[in-house]
């Protein structure tokens, strides 16, 4: 069954990215993933094809595009090419750091900040999760005191995506009994960044510690109201969580169409793999879970481009298609055989990049817990 | 998350059938399971309240409404309730005899038979199984041979859905090479009822075998084309298949409630279920999957409203529902503990009721060979 | 791979079970279930056969046998037969209301009770279960008061299985803050059966609620020490629960090779059933399953031989043949089509009867509680 | 439960392995990850420990340690030291290579080839595989013909183990319509090794491609019968698989205690991990899972040492094993949090390293195949 999100505008769209993505991304694959760090000029082409900062409005330089829509293309096409690790970074830019920017930054800091999220030029990054504190955010230990005209911060985050390359970094810090979020820029006093982590996958993706002795933050500098950073950190998990549900179900689709294009040319014991009931059945059952993943999710972005996307209905979309995403690509490795397990083979890489997708932006087990408080309180 | 399918219309609508469930479903649920029959009075009553044979013309006695969101509706109130022999009786005659009949019988024909589809008179049934051919109808051996103004049928059905009550019995019998539809009424010479087949669960439902010794269908009986007979049947599969969907995901819904319920209400060990983790989280992954799949199958009924549900997503639809259906009431009767396996609670009986729903209308086996097909040729 | 755990002489005892089940079993079984109930001519000619009561000293009219392995040998040969209600009333017998006299009744009341376990005479039962107390034991209400010459017992009891024929019943009561165990005669004035209740399955099996209206029980009848309830209870559970997981993996084990038989012989599409890939993989998943859990089951015997079955252990094989069993079923059923829906086949009964396997004789959620507490703390 | 498979002589060898492991593996092994390489003296070290070509008879310079228990002790305490690409090395040279030079080398080639896999001075590889040809063992095209004194191969194969350090390869040919055996030796002219395969885990472990450009082999160097390659290889399957799945075994207790190590220490909400229900029972249930396997695995070892393990029994020990691998490592990996995510963790480290343990030595497909053939034949 095919999906009836798109309409011809997005079709349009996705001729745009999809060229973007056969002449910027492909080619460059492997190098980013040896230099293990995405080129800062992949950013920047993006940006002139108008695929980034889509809901920056036009006073503040982008085309004020909130048809969430387009935005999901942009996914499905990165997806099919396997560019886990430049989707990881998009969205964590466009999903999570401009959203938060969007909601709460002032009019000033919006004219400062906005336009880079539109050329590519500012790779933003969101620090929250600390070497003690992971889901349970209110464990967070990083302290933001008051000082002088602004607030000075010391702290150690971790696991932060574009940790390397974040010209901007929103940080989740303590403020007293309350938490409070703080922008620091590149180069700020006392911020330093740890060395890259060493993950199982997603290894073109800059994930860093941060450090943070001290650091000034200017009153111009803080994102909203002091206090209000778990109210805030609230209304920005549907979205962050939606953009992770996308590149499961966009994931899964990817790896879903390589793997049966494999078993139909690939031959054993004289005939087509596809020919042999077991893998065409286990092929059925993933065909069909997908598109009944994919009607969950486009209900949501539908939801969500009417501002209907609820936390917890957002939670049970990151939860559904990440482990979707986990089945699909376990059979497909499975299906692969030995070249499933060769790092050259887009499907082993999808399995090494996959595995972080039921941790982070919440575990799957959070998401739970999550919809079971909704559920039976 | 809510589901979008239905419209003002269709919750007028619902208060009807809601009634029609409290005053004359409810009551007689127990009797009906003690006497393994359900009342012909129901189906009359049903009639009156214009639950039945909606998709009839207005030239037949109907009310032509072919939006099937207003069977939909039925079937989702009839499941709250638990009555799934009613919910198949009633299917079997809407979804798949009356569409038969809709499809392919002539104008003298349809003058005879669709008024009895509204009214609940006429209880009919597809006779398609034989004790040697379950989903590989090509083994059918039922033959049907010419004979003066019309031909003679032989040979015996099993597994038939309302094979006691029936007062209409479309036949699916070998003519040669090819196969044909044949309608016999009840009273046919010739034409003898095997006992009521002693099932796991739907024992209001009186399935039973049938014989055929030579009985004669006059011309004006033969359903279609003869030779037609594989080409009606897959024309007539998907609505089969999205009725025994609608049913599954209806069923998995009721019983995901029932078991809230339970657990918000029993407590053990000093506290509520509800607030046991293990099996909070088990709902709230079953919650989740309940949902996925309602937007799986609200498409395939909006689909279905426009003549766009192809086999192979009505297949899919199928297959999936009821397996949903299977996991919801594992999880639930396990939750109920010991009351679970005691029939009086709904649970237990929709536990026997339910696992014939993977088995008919094609095993769900063959639902996946279906899709299979499909993706890998 | 074969079991290893019997050795010639279980195989010599074997014979003499097959015989029986040939005889005195499978010919009533159709009968027991209409009747639901078990004839007691059974019991008796079991017990001339030498089937019951195995561990029963010599000096109390036994054959004092305590290598369980000739239990197991029984439960094996009866599952074969598909005589679940069968199992389970020996099983509540000898595993659990034996168990109970064997380790806690005084030389006078080992004398009185225990030759009615060894000629079949005596059925017993066990009342724990209250309709507010399951798994939680602490829950219970049945309370035992102090009276001239003993005490009197007042409360209610439910799923109680040899509930309606139980000659003797141990009662677990509340005596104070602690809990002890009673023994109840058939005929105690305030002593009554409620109805017998209607089960998923195990039809044959009498279950049904007790209630106990101030019945007075001397102290000849208390069995071992007041307040020692609760211990004596933890020093029991071993055995019950490895009766239920031998039952299961006996259950698998016989469904397994009636399905693989069915399969063998069943045709469709022009070819067997066992030809098929996907039916052909599901069986050799399943039969290795089958192979692995008898492995960890024989071990479990040979433990509780040598007295080092613990309870966190037999927890386990408990929890895990039940849904071993469960599985192999399931699967077993849907292979066998419509006929495993249909009663006259074992495989649907079988289905029917295996429900409970995972909920009595402690949750298998419980089971898990347990082997949590054991590897966590 | 305890596992009873070792006595008090492996427990002393345990030792020896101990040390071993602590003194000579463990301090290297983020070096051998980043070399992509063990080192050569490591397998020196283990040969002068007494590690390596326990079944060399003595008159070749071995111990002539027939009791595979020593054998299975090195696994499980390599498996604990999380040092996978070690434990695939010695597995490939002493189930695997060694296994076929002592069940078909003559003694001249006994003399010359076995001292070698005692002292670590020689690592073998198998030459199965080939870019074509997986699973299916009859589609290899590499070609063996006749030349004076001896044979010329060519052809190419590609993921071998140790394949860029192996002194000596067993090259698996055709020969006309049958296969053979021949040995290769490092430096024979016309073979060469393609690059280092960069592979999802067990970086390590030098997986290569290997072309054999008309290499001579002579007489001397052809292992057993020519055209009995098939039967040789059959004899040997079950070692490889059995070796295979104590590898998933020995992996999935080591996972399955560094994860509760974990859940016992990390906190979150306030409180242990382990004192969440939802996983305590999925720990509960693996801990179940591992004990269930164990047992099994146990009782493959005892077979293959009495001779009596067939290849249907490795193969279901095979796929059982690498499957529970897999299921305690994902549970494993996603209670780690993000930890689970970076390769600094032992349990990522096995996330990646275990994925190929279901594809290699023949995929756990394959090994379902085989036995559904004996099943259902």
């Amino acid at each position: 069954m095919q999906s009836d999100l798109f309409e011809a505008d997005h079709e349009t769209y996705r001729g745009v990215v999809s060229e973007f993505v056969t002449r910027s991304v492909e080619p460059h694959l492997d190098r980013w993933n040896e230099q293990r760090e995405i080129d800062r000029e992949t950013w920047l082409e993006a940006g002139r094809q108008g695929l980034l900062g889509l809901a920056v409005p036009e006073q503040y330089g982008g085309p004020g595009e909130t048809d969430y829509r387009y935005r999901a293309v942009l996914q499905f096409e990165i997806a099919r090419a396997g560019a886990s690790a430049l989707q990881s970074g998009f969205s964590t830019n466009d999903d999570i750091v401009l959203n938060y920017l969007l909601r709460h930054a002032n009019d000033e800091q919006r004219t400062r900040w906005l336009p880079g999220f539109v050329t590519g030029a500012t790779i933003g990054a969101i620090a929250m999760t600390e070497p003690g504190a992971g889901s349970d955010l209110r464990g967070i230990q990083t302290k933001a005191t008051r000082a002088d005209g602004g607030w000075r911060i010391t702290g150690s985050k971790t696991f932060i995506t574009s940790g390397i390359l974040a010209d901007l970094v929103i940080v989740f810090a303590r403020t007293d009994e309350s938490f409070s979020l703080f922008v620091v820029p590149d180069g700020a006093p006392g911020f330093t960044r740890g060395r890259k982590l060493d993950k199982v996958g997603l290894v073109a993706q800059d994930t860093a510690e941060l450090f943070f002795d001290n650091v000034f933050v200017p009153d111009a500098d803080v994102l909203g109201e002091i206090g209000a950073g778990l109210s805030y950190l609230k209304q920005s998990l549907p979205l962050e969580r939606l953009g992770i549900a996308i590149a499961g179900q966009a994931s899964a689709e990817a790896v879903l169409d390589w793997t049966i294009s494999y078993v139909k040319e690939r031959t054993a014991f004289g005939q087509r793999l596809a020919d042999f009931q077991k893998p065409a059945h286990d092929l059925a059952h993933l065909r069909t879970a997908v598109e009944v993943s994919r009607a969950y999710v486009d209900r949501c972005i539908r939801l969500h481009n009417t501002g209907d996307l609820t936390p917890v209905d957002a939670a049970k979309a990151k939860a559904w298609a990440t482990q979707l995403q986990h089945d699909v690509i376990d059979t497909g490795v499975q299906l692969h055989g030995g070249y499933g397990y060769m790092l050259e083979y887009p499907v082993a890489r999808a399995f090494v990049d996959a595995r972080v997708q039921r941790i982070y932006g919440g575990a799957n087990e959070i998401m739970m817990e999550i919809v079971a408080k909704d559920l039976l309180r």
